[in-house]
């Protein structure tokens, strides 16, 4: 652990929001959650690497589907209870088949691009 | 409320998180977090709102500080549990000073551009 990540607030359920960045776009592709395990992971294999809530497991993104996220930085943010991966994903950061989990507007307007069939990805 | 909006998850605390992202150099400014009421507020008044945990209240940002965020559009991720404001930053978004809450990475580095002087502002 690095002296940035030992200020890491990992907070009562001992997870920290995780805000995907494309690196060569700036979209912003998901949001999802890390435990200290995951944060290691991360850092030390350059592959995104999260806590799944539904599924209670460490989760490294695109191990099913293909569509890893190979991580160029990690930023914490001011007071260390949220982080910033900034990756190149492969294919689609959702699981629906967009490219970023925010593909629409709450006014029900579809924003984003679609760049696979889940059919073809997830059985 | 919207349809898309009445799909939000504010799961067992009444909060989601909420990514401040900015629409013009699509740099990730902030997370925070909104429950039903600030993200009402948010959509009426097309300035962000966020509910405080630590203050236990529903915040305008930029309402001490004059750092405010106009906001061009709201986006929900694919399962609804979690917000992109994309915003017009007045200022910094960090209270720190510093343009994004992100400015450094776990390695330590500096990577963020500081925009005022917190000293100026915060008393």
């Amino acid at each position: 652990m690095t002296d940035a990540l030992s200020e890491l607030d990992f907070g009562d359920d001992g997870l920290v929001p995780v805000v995907a960045q494309d690196v060569d776009s700036d979209e912003v592709l998901m949001l999802a959650y890390a435990n200290d395990e995951a944060v290691e992971r991360t850092v030390e294999t350059g592959r995104a690497h999260y806590y799944s809530r539904s599924r209670d497991e460490l989760w490294e993104k695109g191990a099913t589907s293909g569509h890893t996220q190979a991580v160029d930085s990690v930023r914490l943010d001011c007071d260390g209870d949220a982080l910033l991966y900034r990756v190149t994903q492969e294919g689609g950061a959702c699981h629906t088949g967009y490219r970023s989990c925010f593909y629409r507007t709450v006014e029900g307007e579809t924003v984003g691009e679609r760049v696979f069939d889940p059919d073809d990805v997830y059985e």
